[in-house]
């Protein structure tokens, strides 16, 4: 069964925004056994549109498109659809019932625009959508099925499980991929640790891509578990999980498993780490809370960091990610806590402490006493770049010292 | 002149990676004022390389392809773009001759393999490639104009830039497109706001997309800025700022042109809000920090809310939201101080307060004494939606009151 993809959109075109729905779709069809024919995007241009969906269903089995369905005028391609089918609009009288119990639920009524949402092409039918106004649209052209998705990520997946996934006869007879993902190691030193693993010829076929620092060795093809296993060998203690998994799922679902909990004392992070801690539901099992002292004063007043300590070592130093962690422990009696204090950029830097130079803090009370120590990283990259490894590093750092695993991490200065 | 752009790669249509080429090129090809005509993706298959060069070659006078240039078998573009042409491969001498030179510098001569990337069709040229061992290619299709560049972005980028950009007769004289950000407004308002000013055959072109709640109206064409005013005007005053402004920039800017601070104490959002504000370099002047009080316990232990209020109306209330700002402000001495407290799912909803209730409060002592108040949301979506919306919304709620106007947000419950 052949598929081809069309993303719809101004702000693909000129660039304005990276399109993720073709690889989100690729590798949904991959793993449903399709074969990819092709994929296009154009701008919201009726025409251009028009011909894409006739050009792209003539080479087709199932041609799924996504976006220009919102109710503004830009969103033209309903009308495209129709044009290619060489039919009529006309409203979907179930639609717009549900569309208009959306808006009644909030005690109110859709308005002309939001109408125009409704509009399907005679033949056609509306896929309803449930988490937003514009409904999916499917049609058959040139003895191809097309469907077509809102733009929304959030609106756009669970459609396409549901109605297209779903509809499949075939699921795809495939070995379902499987991704080992690590933190900490450097991507080349990554490769030589997998050697003939990842040879160009190996079966099954072992793709590493980094992405954010974050390394992804992806098996394909046959016999995917147990290499999936050695990658996880040669890759510890790095590898953290598989697939979907993130370090602060890992990480949470390490501490709940022990009844353990964890507070948060960040400076440069400024509150990313807490973040990335609470983005995992059911985090309120591990996680009570945290405190953000960016200013010198408010490590003072809330953590009790002494002043003279501050003067004398300065606040990105050893002793204050240590003071921080061990106070966000006691303050917050929690079992573990991590700290974080150091200069992001662009400005801040000296020739003792450059930019990127972080002191990440850990606390471990579990002995009964409270044990604190901290390491000093120096992050490449801006101002973004170091808060985001910083927040992996002092994870992956709790996640290792649970383990016990004690090896220094990509960026760490040991000296 | 029309451009169309082409990525060939596996990588690319098995969704390995995410394609960057497209924006990136798009991006480039808007600011040299060329008409994007339409972009394509296939993998490395020789077939289906030929017909997309074809079909693209036919519609455009420019044609950027990028991929399938390395010196492994499964990369056929050369191939491809051969057959397309109707033409033999031949060794390109003065390729080969910079190949062998780049390979002595090292001591090393190339192989066999690597001599593959010096071929190029009869009537074709080798674009030469300063970052790698592969040339691109160049050649005319059909009156179009065809330019190959390798994958990796160092190499193309340059590339583009020396064999593309630099080359072009017009450097593009179109104005500058400028985008305006607004948050806070349903699309569909966004929209009827904007009336004519968005039709489709308005001059300058405004276009509207949404990405996270964050409206975003692009002006291109000619006589752009009386109607970026004109935008700003009707989305007033939910529009914060222009291109690649952010939220948390306008707010940071505000701040800081007062000289004012502020302050955070966060709940469903897990520090969040401290994350986003820091994210502005010098933040440090206007952000001392915040507390993250995920529990009860640590509301009543950091903030003081009393266990008696936490009871009686529960920690999603409009109290425990306002005493939670008025002590952030308090305790970290602050002008300004921002709570949030909510649901953010998936567990934890009840009749009453349904997934997505957040209560967010607004704290401002610049009057010389505390004022504090908060207003109820209802946000759809999932975990991550809710506390991206809360952020978003409470960012936005300080910039209305600093600015003297109190209109309800979208999702805000005004019961």
């Amino acid at each position: 069964m052949r598929v081809s993809t069309l993303s719809i959109g101004d702000e693909l075109t000129t660039g304005a925004t990276v399109d993720r729905h073709a690889a989100w779709l690729a590798t949904r069809c991959a793993a449903l056994g399709l074969r990819f024919e092709e994929h296009r995007t154009v701008d919201d241009d009726r025409h251009r549109i028009t011909r894409a969906l006739r050009e792209l269903a003539a080479r087709s089995d199932l041609l799924v498109a996504t976006g220009g369905l919102g109710p503004t005028l830009d969103d033209v391609t309903r009308e495209a659809l129709a044009d290619a089918l060489g039919e009529e609009l006309v409203i979907d009288e179930a639609a717009l019932t549900r569309l208009e119990a959306r808006y009644a639920a909030r005690g109110r009524v859709p308005g002309e625009r939001n109408r125009r949402q409704v509009l399907r092409p005679v033949g056609g039918r509306c896929l309803p959508n449930d988490n937003g106004t514009a409904p999916g649209l499917e049609a058959v052209l040139d003895d191809c099925r097309v469907v077509v998705l809102p733009g929304p990520p959030h609106e756009m997946h669970p459609m396409f499980e549901t109605h297209v996934a779903d509809t499949l006869d075939s699921k795809g007879d495939a070995e379902v991929p499987v991704t080992i993902n690590a933190y900490g190691l450097a991507e080349s030193s990554a490769g030589d640790l997998l050697g003939e693993l990842a040879a160009r010829d190996a079966s099954p076929l072992v793709g590493i891509r980094v992405s954010w620092s974050i390394l992804a060795a992806t098996i394909r093809g046959s016999g995917i578990e147990p290499v999936a296993r050695q990658v996880e060998e040669r890759w510890r203690p790095f590898a953290y999980g598989r697939d979907e998994q993130t370090l602060q799922e890992v990480v949470g679902g390490m501490l709940g498993a022990r009844g353990a909990t964890i507070a948060t004392a960040e400076s440069c992070t400024g509150g990313l780490i807490g973040g990335r801690i609470t983005e995992v539901a059911g985090s309120s099992g591990w996680y009570g809370g945290g405190v953000v002292t960016y200013s010198n004063e408010c490590k003072e007043r809330l953590l009790g960091v002494p002043s003279e300590l501050l003067e004398r070592r300065g606040a990105v130093s050893e002793e204050v990610a240590v003071v921080m962690a061990m106070e966000a422990a006691r303050r917050f009696g929690a079992d573990y806590a991590l700290s974080t204090t150091g200069i992001a950029g662009p400005g801040g830097g000296s020739e003792e402490k450059p930019v990127g130079t972080v002191w990440i803090g850990v606390c471990d009370t579990t002995a009964g006493h409270p044990r604190a120590w901290a390491r000093r990283f120096r992050f490449p990259g801006d101002r973004t770049w170091v808060r985001d490894r910083t927040v992996k590093s002092a994870l992956q750092m709790l996640r290792l010292h649970m383990l016990d695993a004690s090896v220094p991490l990509i960026w760490e200065e040991t000296s």
